[in-house]
């Protein structure tokens, strides 16, 4: 049998959440869910609590599946609940032949691979949170710590106002706290288990469905929902569409970082380490690997998510096509999602961030994003309108001559007998300093670090 | 200028939401924003209140606005704000010249653009509550009415088990009951005011940012955000997701509606109408045209729904690409699922439901898909694997002759001496009617109503 | 190190194809550019003819290089080939220093994965297109069995007319036609070396370079493009949007199928085996999974496309995250196409098809599908308009009665003296055999599979 | 009735396209299908040749139709063709009523609005033709002009060694090529004639059903296919999936050039032009409108080409969803990819290239970037190792103490008696311009262009 594709994925993904949405993470969650419902029926008495003992002590051992046999047979069983149930059911028959009988009982296909994926969808929305929180804080230090960085803003790519890094790092901080919201509404949303029977009416049961599926629920600390959702598909799709926008935050960071990594921008760059985005015939580059990565998520995600809301529409009570497409889609979304993660958090946590460069950009256009300030200076002392021209001539001035806005607003103000004296040097230069205008920087990047820490504090105490 | 595609909006659309983002209901409420500005800053302080006064009153005509000339400007300046600003600034000016340089005052295009853009989706998203409202009490009395009348159930668009349709109908309505709840939370997700300035800093504001910004957002019954939110558009994005999923339910609802109308099966019909669905040609047609809209939408918004999350990736203070992406994809996001959810509400209000031919599809496998119930009877009896064996060798039987499984069992269980008169008559025929197997169906459909009506309940009193 | 997901590659992939990808599979090819480039440079005299042949001789064992260790060492590096190049050298070195001097001599990591890559395409291509030629075959030959075959053709899953079930494959054949036409041309067009060193340039080869390209190429049976294209995808998205339209075709076809397939209308059955689709307990069933299969492709491969299509946007001379997230995804779509044709191909060959349930089908309707037939025989004779009134009465009569069309029709003709034996009871049965109005199916199937075999017999003409 | 979503229309379209697309040119080629359907007919003798004339002449009059009422009257049709069928029936009546009864004849809705499209499809590849050739030419001259121009390659947005810019317009044009070879694969491939009748097999018009088919093909200039193609939507896919890939070539030329564009890098300008891109407020901005623009289809198409690629799962004879979601995306990918191609035009036709900038940016790592360079240089006369390690050392030195590798490298042969007088001054500063270390750019460069121009020839000729 083939080797599968999986060079990649330590780059685009977790460790952690690989190990959960692995091959053998998904059949030991498999075995979970049978061994649950084993005693769980047991404990409603529709199944002997022996049999229930032997079948939930079977399901502790991984080995018992072989996963190549499983995988070849589910091809013409159409899913890999037929062929594992067939597996375990011998495996158990070899210890016990009566206990074998009961393996399974009451229960269809969709039930174990839906409700062990519920349990692989819980353990890894448990790893992104932590990540989520520890990439959070990263960027929270950042907002603080740079405040009052004086950076330029950029509005299509081209110099447009200063501001602050901080700023910069508050705006990202706070779109991690809304998407730490919708993770904490999304893990509650998809802790339901799925069980049903072969059509969803639990018939196979009879009166004792109702008990079996509240003792299910209990065993795998699972809520129990209102009715079966089998062919209801919208609590997957939401863990989807929640890590959809976690990716694209993550993605807006990347993009914002390796922008700002350019050779000719130079303001941050991602940590280094041993073989980590180096080149040895470039010793010059620092290749951000990590945003690389995040950036790859984001490419592949939306269209992922696209695919999880298409197979929503599907066939009465099981689907032909839109179900099998979660298969592979969603571990793939929440795999990348958690690679985007973790990569982000390196790459935050270790972000060099030179301000001397940040500041040295600011000049880069010689004063004329300041020119926004000098029309408002000057406009509370001639009126708005001729403020505007005086700037606007000043700051053709400064490009035609290649000089700072400063100086050419010195020169057209002295040229013009009515304006002469208008600002003195003190306040020309007070004017020249990006710093000076940097407007509600500061603030709004302590707005965000204190929503972040009312969020966490509200989760704590809840 | 040629006139835009629009014959097929009234057949996706809903006139309501239509309305909202017609291009007069943009530039109405793109008029809205200046006008509250205005009146914040002069609220404020910033400007005079009698310019606030002559902006105001100029921004209640929409007439001010040339579209044609706004959307032929918008290509060299980048985005609809610019030339829109401009075209009010000389509107203003014709009344009052010194009322038109506070115009727009402190704002950049974005500004305007997005907060109108908001303000759409809060009416747009009050439209869409109503009809999922409505839809849901529709759902909610087939499942009430429906709740035990039988059914089949299909799995892999095949004959599985006996269930009721009530069950059918309660499956949808928990899952609109699930996106009740999210367009709850998205609603107030997206009522935040974006205002920020050239760069996001409000530097043009001084010291009076944070008081024009509470009053802007009081003029316009948003929320102040915590800081201006230009470049991080996962509010937005989270709108698109959540109707994204709200399709989904409705696509899966007229897959199984138009599954259930083909002419083999027959079980319900969408309601009829002059003109509607019908064909002159072949009277015997019912199309479900309705259902055909909404699957439409199913398969559109997945896809749209990636591009809000692929263009959230965007460029430091301002976007290329990512943010112009949103300016037509939300709109028809919402637009199609306004329109699917209205379509939807129509076909299940008037929908036709024949349990005649319901109970006889019911019969059409000769009582085969009864044969796990037959298994049960009789396991309870002479052991689980020697009612399998039973069960089986009737259902080759019945399969082989031709007759019902009722009939084959009956036979064969003569003919077995140790089995002769395990099952007498009455015993027989009740296995074999379909009711008598429908499991939780009923109960489930009256959990499903009784969750709906609680979720009601708690918003009503919230 | 975790194991990557797999156990459900068997059922969506093909076991070539599946091969062809796999680490191993990636990992050869690799080895298979590294020594063709030794090769080629050596007869262009850039690097010692000894080196070249111990690279060549060391690169033929796979085993050399440890995937576990290339994939995690990937994580820091970027990219897969900056550490293969790593252990392949100290492969070569182990064997011969000097030669190890020059592995990977003027190369740079893109060119060895893309030309991998390259490698993998061509050889799956070929999988691909043997398939794709045995699945038109099995239309062809259906197509010709049932060119007459009356059966019902459905409009908005509607009976509609009649038609012949060789028109339906004949529909699928001429689909599966153009599908190959643009499987040829994007084989030609995908079989282009990428070759261009750190920057695309060559520069490393100094005036070499020419002649190694050349050589390289000649080396791998590849075409040498006008110039190095390692940003611009268009070759790559071409291959998926190629396979992106064959699966929409497989789709077509097995949401065809799927809905013949149901219990209710039992046109046609997909071949039977063990294991395959049955449920133990429900007997009478007959799973579609060769179908479920290839609908799920069909719904995953077209965002994967939109991957690829986004993916194109690439920044200067190396993307960030647009040629990476080809990496994964390229892979999938050809491995999902594979695995689709494989299934529909095992299906359409071992198609179960009841005619006599198809003719059953047909009158269904009780004859209200031949309506425009009637139309058209009595238009020829009393006008078109008093024979649509005429029919459009007589169809409703016999809906009201619960009669057929022809009897409906024989008994208004009769009541009108008017009409009175316009058509008497040979011209009425004439009428009422669908067979009779099946328009230009057989002529349209007979067309098809004519094309077909005139595509093939061009193919190997060339 | 509510206006339709177009303010946005110019930005994002082509004036021709938009047209095209419009209502009006809907309704408009609609009526032209139905005159050439009368004529058609009257040649083949099915319909009086009067009929045909007055058909065909009211159906040069699109006022006829009322667009209003027809957006209305689709809803419950479910389709446009069916009121506006009726619209015209009732228009050719009010002049002719006998041949009102023969408008449509034979046809089905699907026939009118699929030929309507091909139309479309037919007249707006035309336009895109242009523009492509164009845009093609405009690189070819920059190619040309800048063969040689030292720029610097970069990947992973760094530095990586010098080109030419010459390469990089190179690497466009042999992009635009490739997709000129599609355009025009997929323009004959989409002039296909859908006829196919009430459900595709022309009964309607019995005998005479190949006559007409092949007069209707003549009369529009068209090819008639194999078979109909209604449910088969391969034809209309591909006209996405080559816009597809057209639009992310354009996508990643406007990324390139907004990169470019940056105030750090400086290198390029969009055109200037009155109200272009500017910014009263930040006289130093130009923004890159067109880059914007262009990447905002590149954002939109590639979900939007998943929708023709999904909705290609079609229901049997007319499908439910997969047809429908073709009306709106279609028009909308062909609009945004000529709207792309419109402004890259503009873009690339007006390129402002500052050559001076460009060699300045070559300097900014103080000629790290030359390292490969010198290592080959120093490698031919010490050996390979040796070379990497003195080259390494000065790379490092270079960094250290800021001065340029040259100086380093200098210094460092001094310091070591072994290499003292390796590289005199003359040496060193050949070494040391960029523009020697081009490698194959200006070769490629010219070879782009001559694959241009002879792909031109070979068009002329055919």
């Amino acid at each position: 049998m083939p080797t599968a594709m999986r060079l990649t994925d330590p780059m685009f993904g977790s460790p952690a959440v690989l190990d959960i949405f692995s091959d053998a993470g998904t059949v030991q969650r498999m075995l979970a869910v049978e061994a649950a419902l084993a005693r769980a029926e047991a404990d409603s008495g529709v199944i002997p609590a022996a049999a229930a003992a032997v079948i939930s002590e079977v399901c502790r051992d991984t080995g018992i599946i072989d996963r190549d046999a499983l995988a070849q047979a589910a091809v013409a069983a159409g899913n890999l609940a037929i062929p594992f149930v067939r597996q375990l059911t011998a495996a158990v028959a070899a210890r016990d032949v009566e206990a074998a009988r009961f393996v399974h009982w009451g229960a269809t296909s969709q039930d174990i691979i839906d409700t062990a994926l519920v349990l692989q969808l819980g353990d890894a929305l448990r790893v992104l949170d932590a990540d989520l929180v520890r990439l959070g804080q990263a960027c929270a230090a950042l907002a603080t710590t740079h405040r009052a960085t004086p950076m330029v803003a950029r509005t299509w790519l081209q110099h447009a106002l200063p501001a602050s890094f901080g700023l910069k790092a508050a705006g990202w901080l706070d779109a991690l706290r809304r998407d730490l919201g919708r993770l904490d509404a999304t893990r509650t949303q998809a802790r339901a288990l799925q069980f049903g029977g072969a059509a969803g009416t639990l018939a196979s049961l009879g009166q004792t469905a109702p008990a079996v599926t509240a003792a299910l629920a209990r065993e795998l600390d699972l809520a129990a929902p209102v009715l079966p959702w089998h062919a209801h598909r919208d609590r997957m799709a939401e863990v989807a569409t929640t890590l959809g926008m976690l990716t694209g935050t993550l993605g807006k960071m990347a993009r914002d970082i390796s922008l700002m990594m350019q050779t000719e921008v130079a303001e941050v760059a991602e940590p280094s380490g041993p073989g980590r985005g180096g080149s040895s015939t470039m010793p010059h580059k620092r290749n951000p690997v990590g945003c690389a990565a995040v950036l790859t998520a984001a490419v592949r995600v939306p269209p992922l998510v696209a695919t999880m809301l298409a197979g929503m529409v599907q066939e009465h009570e099981r689907a032909l096509g839109g179900w099998q497409a979660e298969w592979d889609t969603l571990p793939q979304i929440v795999t990348l999602a958690a690679g985007a993660l973790r990569q982000m958090g390196e790459v935050v946590a270790g972000l060099q961030v030179d301000t001397a460069r940040m500041r040295a950009n600011l000049g880069l256009t010689h004063g004329l994003i300041l020119g926004e300030a000098a029309m408002l200076e000057l406009g509370g002392r001639i009126g708005r309108l001729p403020a505007h021209h005086l700037v606007e001539r000043a700051s053709q001035r400064a490009v035609a001559d290649g000089t700072s806005l400063r100086d050419a607003l010195a020169r057209t103000l002295r040229e013009e007998p009515a304006h002469a004296g208008l600002l003195d040097d003190a306040a020309l230069d007070r004017l020249a300093d990006p710093a000076n205008y940097a407007g509600q920087s500061a603030a709004f990047a302590d707005a965000a670090v204190q929503a972040w820490q009312s969020a966490l504090a509200r989760r704590q105490s809840s």
